[in-house]
């Protein structure tokens, strides 16, 4: 299978995890590329990558536009777009129009209406799209999934999600760190710690958990002086179904790396889990010794045991985990193409609904943040249900 | 020394750990006691204990009295309380205002009214008056405080506590346990939760950081059916000086035992600590390795070495962070009767004054919780900073 | 319960350690003792403690002889013996002979020849004789016996166990430290770290798996330039039955406080416990997630379940797990005292047979050591099995 | 670059492995292979691997010579060996003899007379040739060697290396189990844990340490009834200078995964690293706190950091450490070509001198498990030092 990136340019972080994710599994080869917004620097990627020059594109446009003419087995099978949140919807939309598939980095739009408009789009069309939360790709997580699905914790009362970094204690978007640059710019990131990483952890506990934030009261702050974005936030969350929780989000907890970590407390049994650790699981229970998970073994559950690639105790890291999701984007792809059901376990990543969900949330957080008051959190997002996105 | 002992009947957990506690150290023996508002209860458990029958008495009133008429040299020094929470007031101020020290269980009362009262009286009577936060007496939170006091976590600016049980997670009131049955009764307790380890969780984020809560929003939740209090809280902190925070309190979180967590984080460096594995002290730095404190070393500050009694390596728990407690009251209590100024590492307990900011706390905790507001939590109890309760 | 103390005189560690543990639980009390041979600082220790003067001995020999001459119920009903290796032979006999019951320090004696006149001594005067390995009286050690015990683990394959300190990674003895002095002395200390921390290990190993070193070899060094003694070991241990494994010992590893830690693998399940974290026992298995057990819960076996004083999550350390024999001993001595059978749970402590056997081991490493050649562990001590020594 | 693979067919874990991590740097694409001795497996493999036809062999004797009459530009660049280890002489040899370089899986060979001859043959014909010790390739285990060559630890004493595995605990290779058919049959695997593991922990005792080991004890079992390979080993380890330590290898130590960790015990200070979390390396010293280290900050050494892909806190695996010695192959390679020299940091990979020790390893320590004696490690494999090799 063929794909094309845009974004990821010389110097850009999260497109060579993107890059290495993709062709983890042999599935896919990255053959086109609009690397930067600059036609040098995308060349100059796609010649560093060892492209046909001919398919490295001075835009997404171009790319878009020129890959669409191409004919089936030689043009892109699906995009991977990973340019700063600002650029996410007019590039999907680019693809997503030629009924060419995509999977796109988060969060999926910095607007909900571009991220609604993004919805109806990939429905209409007909296209594959996954957002990348790769968190939630890791094996362990989903089976804590299937634990929570099951009813081994019982009735979820509690949550507790964090996702802590420390890299923007200072600020460095001063010193001249591109990373930080364009992610504590309103313009381009939309939101500060709380769309970078908030979402993540919005996410992770929605996947694991199943249920939605109902309404949440959120204590958004800017520690950094000059900062004109938020990068800290806390909030109280209620869940629809009566759970009720804690989300952190932080980019200012100095010394944390990237302490991504979830807790379920249900009636019965909890679960904890860290992505720093995560090929670890524990689940505890008032009545016996708790029980510690590790990835590889055939008493997993299958969404978690295909997300291994080696037995037990060869650590698997987070690009294992993002390329979970390449994986099976390609295997839904290459039912398509064999006109067959995809296995229902290849449907298992995030879709352009969680990406408007995820907006979603952001936007009420931040709305929260101004006004000091619990906010409506509950969404439904557009077409969803529908079974159209994937 | 001599002391007393009121409540710890037979079945009552916590009198035995103060008791284990008091005598660790070789400075205080047991002499009398009012161990249960049943005289024969009480006179079971002073028999049990091998104490003079005309010591043991049929109420707290009575050994008040009693007490204080016999010579110095015979009677208690001071008096242990460990009374369910609505007895505290009226069982410590029989004492103190006989001029008898107290160490009362925390909290201190279960009025803003009565806490207040009691640090008036304290102070008019000039009796030692410590009040038993064990965690608080770790060692290596001792060495915590010290880091943040010596500035090498830089400006606090953020500050999660949690205290997790799981041990309400059911309707256990309902079966005949006798912790569960006044600790969920609003009459006997004042507060669930909050109240029982919410206000630990309160004095320790204080403790380590010297940071008072200005303001707090507090998510209330009762999630047990039929109980009459709350098992669990969520709360948004904003400290003094613009430090902002997390304090998760929990009865109802299954599978936790007794997780007390504490993390706080500077502009230069951040701690966490653990009382589930209180041997360790973790410190992160953005420039540098994660350090990790334990207990005992010559390189620790002298607050953190005195709280140990075994070289590095033998596990000390709670029991000698309880008795760290007693003996610094016992010593305290010394220097008092030799005329000489005590030690000032004996004089790092909880006084009547964090007894009384720790009501303050839960009540607006709980108001916070009723009327769904921030309320204001700024508070400075009576006679603070006379010194005059030590 | 009343007891006397041999050794223990100012300044020496252990001392404290065994007067914490045997009155933590109130069922025994400090009367007597000769704690010194330098009957000044023998006084001084009494006084300090709080002892009649007249009951504050010279010496061992005399303690005993007086003590034993005292009425019953005031006379001591035990000793705990708390000095240098080469004293405790003496020290023991002079209190059997008289039929005064022994709680004593390990190792046993320093020579074979001492330790099996003890075992006949013990017998003859039915004597209730202690050996202090408090590392095997944590509850989860309990548990883990019980576990081997039980079929659980399947048959035994593998043993490791360890035990490793850096305290004496350089030559502290020639700095004036006390501990390190005598037991870097060949002459009061028999042994080094083979006898001072590898009989714990062995100990420890025996205790949980039942199997009893059948031949080992020894790998003893001296690493620091100057010392007399062994201070690291490293053995290939054959247990009778089939079992292999490793036993370490160290006193030269930086950095190690007190590592001791066991590992145990059957046909069908392992188990893992570290004295460092003391409350956590892992068990594991092929074919499902490890399981962690914490002490307090009721789902474990009884003799793990009485060695806790308090509910889960509060954690008890090694002053607690010590004060577990010194529990045991006073409740066996006063069922002797009522005439009747004693509690089968309160008969699990090391006993002087056990001694017997730690010394056998001692020699027969230092002999491997010597020899360079695979030497005959297996050993019955003499009254093993009559049953007569608790 | 291109390469090729002899072994890796289907069903075969470790190609698999060895193919992900080959091109996840993007630095080499698989062109060619012999996938099996069974002409029609090899072609279905390479089939589905997308390969041409052409390329795909029937034998790796056909595949040499074929791909050596290939232009350069066009011919595989290196060859990937991942056959069972008694193949891998022969297939070496096939590729070096024609210059091309390899990449071959531990251990080199099942002779040391191949292993001796591949030395001199790779010196002779001046290839790149590398041996995957993967674990070795961790981030912190090159950060834990540059601490110790820096003379961090002092004069390293003590070495305790464990490499435990539970997967072998029965019988599985009469069930059909491919893994286990080959690596339990003497003919195939030439040695059974020592081999197929021991030699990863010798290994990476030697990488991180600089020693060597002088001599050797081993006692070696075969636990499992009717296997006719060793096991499960202990081992007693003299290294040249002085230290001693244990090594420990097991494949019946049931429950553990990849249990493989290594302590050094420096006079001055230690260290400690376990492969199952990898991205933690601890530093211990008597004077301080313990330090944590993890990977991808800018003050580890340009070693560590060269290795790492992700910001801290974003797991990397046992892949990503086998991408580390693909990559650096791949650098040589190209600096060859370009006629420059190579980087030093890329020449950080096994050699196969380093595979002749590994052999020489295995071979002594079953010599000492079968005469029961002590024998001499020691070795100087041919050509080394000559630089010749990489």
């Amino acid at each position: 299978m063929r794909y094309g990136m845009v974004g990821g340019g010389p110097g850009a972080f999260i497109g060579a995890v993107h890059r290495r994710a993709a062709s983890l599994d042999g599935l896919a080869e990255l053959v086109a590329g609009a690397f930067s917004s600059d036609a040098a620097r995308s060349r100059a990627q796609g010649a560093e990558l060892g492209l046909d020059p001919r398919r490295v594109y001075a835009s997404f446009e171009e790319m878009a536009a020129r890959e669409a003419e191409l004919p089936e087995g030689e043009r892109i099978d699906f995009v991977a777009i990973v340019t700063p949140n600002h650029m996410h919807y007019a590039n999907a939309r680019a693809f997503v129009e030629r009924g060419i598939h995509v999977v796109c980095d988060k969060p999926l739009t910095t607007t909900l209406e571009d991220a609604e408009a993004l919805c109806r789009l990939v429905a209409e069309r007909d296209v594959v799209f996954a957002l990348t939360h790769p968190y939630a790709a890791y094996p362990l997580v989903k089976q804590a999934r299937a634990l929570v699905a099951s009813g081994a914790l019982g009735v979820v009362r509690k949550v507790i999600v964090e996702y802590s970094q420390g890299w923007l204690a200072t600020a460095i978007e001063e010193t001249g760190n591109r990373q930080a640059d364009w992610r504590t710019d309103p313009a381009r990131a939309g939101a500060g710690a709380i769309g970078d990483i908030g979402t993540h952890a919005e996410h992770l506990a929605r996947y694991v958990t199943g249920l939605e934030i109902e309404r949440l009261y959120a204590d958004v702050s800017t520690f950094v002086p000059g900062r004109r974005i938020d990068d800290d936030a806390n909030m109280l969350v209620h869940y629809r179904g009566g759970a009720k929780g804690i989300l952190v989000c932080s980019q200012i907890s100095v010394g944390e790396e990237n302490r991504l970590a979830l807790r379920v407390y249900g009636t019965d049994a909890s679960l904890e889990w860290h992505q720093q650790t995560p090929n670890e699981l524990l689940v505890r229970r008032a009545d016996g010794p708790t029980e510690r998970f590790t990835p590889g073994h055939a008493f997993l559950v299958p969404e978690a045991r295909r997300g291994t690639r080696m037995p037990p105790g060869h650590p698997e890291g987070l690009l294992e985990a993002f390329a979970n999701i390449y994986a099976n984007v390609a295997r839904v792809i290459m039912a398509r193409r064999a006109g067959v059901a995809p296995d229902p376990l290849d449907l298992d990543f995030p879709t352009v609904q969680d990406g408007a969900a995820g907006v979603h949330f952001v936007h009420a957080a931040l709305a929260s943040g101004r006004t000091h008051a619990w906010v409506d959190a509950a969404y439904t997002p557009p077409t969803a249900g529908t079974g159209a996105t994937r």
